[in-house]
């Protein structure tokens, strides 16, 4: 596409792929709305209040049809927004289509270039002269990651004029911020410090992303507030379990329609998003096998009948592996190598390095074999044998299907505008420092209840004695801090 | 699309969505053959005594990928095939593409009108001036019916110069059925007589089909032999339960994205079909209710935890609706009033009248919104609520999907084989009368044990004396013939 | 035991472990009856009109306190009753105490040697100087062998003197069999004649005891009409698949306490009892295998996600065996030699030759702890690993546990007492000649209808127009006889 | 049982029901240690140090097989024990004998009065005029209770000579506590204080306990320090789960045989207890409906196609009942006079006021038929409807089975013994205050680590730039302590 910014009649930016999509988009989002009744609620309640008046918000989140529910959410409640997807093939071309033409300022198509992508970034950061945004929806914290880059690299020039240097690093990708960073440092050397300094906060919704987060915090580096809506129970223990049991073998039937009951498949890492996958293949009849690091979730992977085992153990017989570690080098190409013909290869973490990619696409003879757009089969020379990869390694279920679906992103989303209501409303308080928070446990519930209805589900109402007895409010919250679920 | 037979370099007709596609669909081809260990062995078994040598079959069954396989087993066999889809909206375009080009006539594409598909199932038969069919691959037995109703009809016209009356029925396919035979009737008069004297045999793999080649059996109009392939274990148990297993989800996912889990979903009927659509409803997480006639079944369906109700039990809470009964009139217009908003309904059932599609478009006022191909929410004037119908009230895992997986076709298509073979190889032996039989139990065993390796399987072995000991040959069969698996 | 008739204080016959456990057994029984529609529904429908009047029965059955109900709704509709359990150690002792006392001629104690088995069995054939039995319900067959033998003894005899030599075989049951027949021919050399030539017909209900009367069938060998109870679907799809669901865990919890979680559990065989017991351990947490002869059963057995192997491939490795092939030499010592320590293994099909207990038993320096009664560790004398077996190799859900529930019973019974009354109705018609029955279909849905009240069901009813289209009566049958439900 | 301690020929003191099982109690212990991995490990990792030499440990927990196995790895590891139980229905009485003869001294017995419940936990505690003890190991708090209220006691009894009034209360249970210390305070009027003070510190292993623990400890009260052995990953997530899983079933099979398939089972409470218990029924092939107050746990369990009603919307027609809450009067009187005929009540949470025994018992009259040992009928006057309560209302997994199985009572016991040598070696250190503490997750790891290979797993190995990748040692621990698993 050209990196050139369209704009509405009404005068809003966006990059789209195709704006006659729109209509399709709204119909979708017709029914996604039915579908999130806590976004919904958020709308009923708050709506009327405009409690974001005045607030510009800044989402790096794959640019779904539930996300367009989001963002039309925050819009609803007074924020302006602008919204860049956090992965190349994730956006739902007409979901952006609606949005930019009803909503808000959107930069994302699908199948974007890494180059694509962060211009896309840039420009969903990029407010104009009354500067902006002041607060961030993030997901996987790639827009965080510039900010922090760019404050960092603005220090290094301050000082004594070093640009960033594109060729200091081998990562790809990152080569391609640090170019970013560089071009536009002398016309604008205190962008990135003016943004931090403006920035009410960021929430941010994924495992890998709010790791980065207390690492940051740890070390001090961490420039403004930081919710993690990740460890919210209604967004860990649903979106990333049920969502991927639901998107998992929905990715894997788009992608291949390969028969899953009968196969092997291997699901790398039982957390929470392994948990959903593993039960998904074994309800769909697969036989499963788990990798892990840490025994206790080896040992609740064992509990639910499940082999554990090391990838060595089973490379050469298994039919699926899938990753969801958020580590790296999880399936490397001397693994791919070993593997049937036509093992299907997938990742449903966050990043796509846990899958070696790069080893793949240079490994000597290999060919790749497009079936269809993020359905690739790579032949090795010398066996003959294929394997398929999915989503060329990035998030499968995004990449070759829809994602999560509007039900469970629901909740995920409501956690995600309460966040943001928290960090706007406090954002004079002093409440929020420096730090990375989680959610009181009351609102954590809250989000829950407004997801009950829809389900046809009648909870059970505590008597005062019986809550004096368990020492706990009628109304909630219900369990300490520590408790699990 | 217009109505013209259009022909290859090589001289061989077709009409199919887009020749371009053709790439497309051979990779695909491949990638099912990996899948299809049954249909494979076939070629490698029996391809070079080329037993199909001046065989024409006609071929009309959903023209997907896997069937694709198929014909090219029956080409690679020596017979020369022609082929249209049995349903509407079941044909891959590029599956099509890549048969007409490389191997077979096809007469398919998806969304064909009614008028269309009678068209196309006439061009299957019509094997030109040499005269054919010798044999057809049946699935649903539209092909069988025309050929019954033609020989009903060019009776009825040589008694007494009679010709078929459109206007004495209401249903509209039927009508097209008639219309069809009154304007050939002219020029040809004994077109299906000579077609039915011909034909060696069909055989038939839908439950629904068979029931018709049974009626007809037990009345004496059958008018060739018919294999019932839907009984061998290796389709009905497999094909039915398994793919229908792969295949709902796969359906709903696609159509609506919805999140199955926490919803209520009600699956009419508990046969093969409804036992698989209730495993993956409850695999996903939704609460099941199954309605059925047949004790027995209902019995089964409590054995898993099911409830079992009427539909007017549970019409307004629940959240999916899929029928798969074979029986007609199981949701009417009347039942959808009730429903919640978006409430989703849809058929996986052979035929389309299990749905009341009629009395849904001819509701007064009712709206028709088309989200996307095969996915439409009709909202009713006074209440403002919608249904979401799948395919139109067609086999939603056809239309909405794929259709089942290549591993279980595989299954089913090599039953094809076989009892294409058998009619085939018995055709002048006078083994097969005009009546149904089904595949010997060697036979079905060997279908299912051509399936087992590629699973990783390890079968043990009878010493002599076990099998003496339990009164069965060494090497099956293992079972009695009312065996029910 | 001591082997002694005893008589209670009305004059009826019986030995039981200890008639003071009676209230006990009543106490149960008044539960069961609850848990047993069907049989109370028999007793309401058919009690006024005693067609059992004048009716001598015969039960070679687990006497249990389901069959205890069994008894008395065949005494409730007429029938005088003689018992005797068909397993040594299934007896529950409060059940053949409240049935002794109460309703009818009782012979069986959990924990019968052989000898003492056999004496039980010839008992409940023996109804005195006026003749007997009329009908046999007969389970796994050894009532019905025994008469079968004795007929075959006494041609000998009646030819040319021959005794039974009970040295003619290595069999140490058959011994005792022949030893019985020789040491009663000279008092009575007709007595088998004529309970044949008296015999009305034989209910039979396992797989094993039908394929012996097919057999017998099959070679002219049947002395009397017989209706195999096991192939009606309320009987062989519920009892032996839903039964053993529950009863194999339940014996293994209660024999061993052990934690099935986390475990691997080999399934020896995939049929109705087979896919019963994977299904119980793969619900329970543990990771199934399944070993099988059948390629059809193993296909059905993968598409569940269990693994297909042979013994000899887990032998080493797996926790928990459990036989259920009907076939023997199953487990032989040589396997259990390299099991690992403490590997249980156990039997859940009708007879005890699926492990090779005499091998086990003699094996040079092989130690027998028995933990409990029914459960023993063998520990082998180099190795010092012991095998935990339960039931001494014998049907373990009643060894060790109580058998299945009383509700699945209920179908199979249900289906006992209606063959009964079958076979006593048209005791003088020639319906029923010296051949192998299986009961109506429209009786099979009967015994279902008769269940689906106690779980809440609520059937759909056809429309006349529904029934017309698929070609049924609305009251049913619904299927076609080769249905495999 | 009369009231009076016995002496082995050694000297130790026990009470236990007959010494004469001690023999069958010992070949299930040496059964359950090959179960019991984690414990075994303490034995050979710590044993020959010694580290528990002088240290005098109380036990109040359930006297089962598993209990056996945690006391003798106490002794093997220096200790010397005194042991109660903690439910009057659990002990085991033939693992109460084995260890009463071989290893500590004990006093319990199955079927206790609550007389007799709480002699027994006084004599566990009496160790006599040296003093003691150092360490308790609780379950659900007893022994800890009456130490704080005998404390209690003693303050206001030193103030001003007031004595216990067990007519103060209208508890059953606590007047008979109250009477028990008012009985001995003028011999001993500093008893209570002598044992707080020496006391090194609990640990504590119930949700029930624990939440009793953290109340202590907020309001000031708590004498000693305490570790929450329940909130190791490894316990409450495995034992309250996986254990609860098992135990359920088992315990309704072992107490009323029934069928659970088909029925409809209600759980009340989804906390880990709940979930394992729902899991189970399911996966027996009941309906499941869930009442929940807490709306994040009711919403998982509609993610798991569980119903979410309330008590008072299924009263009617469910089967069985499990309460799981820990809280009371979650079944009344009144609720149990609208069920079923023959409906079960159970609970599986720690104390027995889950269900309104008390309405029942003095529900003017009622009649209770005892079908066996914690198995009742109780039959209401004018409907002649009956519910069977299971172990009059406590803990039916043990009081009509054997508990949790050996393997994941291994992880709660490892977990226990850990804590139990934590607070032993930090007796002088200060580290702990009166203040309640978990395990460092890095114990918990490693509880978790050794129990994989009893059964067959491999754990992956991180790399070292793996680990520093996601910023854990190589070695564990792998996750941040709010992680959920």
């Amino acid at each position: 596409m050209e990196l050139s910014v369209e704009k509405t009649a009404s005068g809003r930016e966006y990059k789209v792929r195709d704006m006659s999509q729109a209509d399709f988009g709204r119909l979708e989002l017709d029914l996604a709305e039915v579908e999130m009744p806590g976004l919904m609620s958020c709308r009923t309640e708050f709506g009327a209040a405009q409690p974001f008046k005045g607030a510009k918000i800044t989402g790096s989140l794959h640019m779904t049809i539930q996300t367009a529910v989001l963002i039309e959410t925050l819009t609803a409640l007074g924020a302006e927004v602008r919204w860049c997807s956090c992965n190349i093939f994730s956006t739902q071309d007409h979901a952006a289509a609606a949005i930019a033409r009803d909503s808000a300022a959107v930069f994302a198509w699908k199948g974007e270039t890494l180059q694509e992508y962060w211009w896309c970034t840039e420009r969903a950061l990029d407010w104009g002269p009354d500067g902006g945004p002041d607060l961030i929806v993030d997901d996987g914290g790639d827009a965080t990651l510039l900010i922090h880059e760019g404050v960092k690299a603005e220090d290094a020039y301050a000082k004594d004029g070093t640009l960033p240097d594109p060729e200091s690093t081998t990562n790809a990708e990152f080569k391609i911020v640090l170019t970013i960073l560089r071009d536009g440092m002398k016309e604008n050397p205190q962008k990135y410090h003016k943004m931090a300094e403006r920035l009410v906060g960021v929430s941010e919704e994924t495992t890998t992303g709010v790791k980065r987060l207390y690492q940051m915090m740890d070390n001090g580096s961490l420039l403004f507030p930081a919710i993690n809506v990740n460890d919210s129970v209604t967004k860990s223990k649903f979106d990333n379990l049920y969502g991927c049991r639901h998107s998992l073998p929905d990715g894997l039937m788009r992608a291949t329609d390969v028969m899953i009951a009968g196969k092997v498949a291997v699901i790398f890492g039982y957390g929470d998003v392994g948990k959903g996958c593993a039960s998904a293949m074994k309800a769909a009849g697969a036989r499963v096998i788990v990798t892990e690091i840490d025994p206790i979730c080896a040992l609740q992977a064992l509990m639910e009948g499940y082999q554990v085992l090391r990838l060595e153990d089973c490379v050469e017989y298994a039919d699926i592996f899938c990753t969801t570690t958020g580590n790296k080098d999880i399936i490397m190409v001397s693994d791919m190598r070993k593997m049937k013909n036509n093992a299907i290869v997938c990742n449903i973490g966050h990043f796509d390095n846990e899958i070696d990619m790069e080893g793949l696409e240079t490994f000597p003879g290999v060919k790749r074999i497009t079936i269809k757009p993020q359905t690739d089969r790579w032949v090795f020379p010398d066996t003959k044998r294929g394997v398929i990869i999915l989503a060329e390694g990035r998030l499968m279920n995004l990449g070759c299907a829809t994602g999560h679906p509007s039900f469970v992103m629901s909740c995920s989303f409501t956690n995600q505008v309460i966040a943001q209501l928290e960090l706007w409303n406090e954002r004079t308080s002093g409440k929020y420092e420096k730090k990375v928070y989680v959610l009181p446990k009351h609102l954590d519930e809250k989000v829950a209840l407004l997801h009950l209805e829809k389900l046809g589900a009648r909870l059970t109402k505590l008597s005062d004695d019986q809550a004096s007895y368990i020492n706990v409010p009628v109304g909630g919250p219900y369990k300490p801090a520590h408790y699990r679920y």
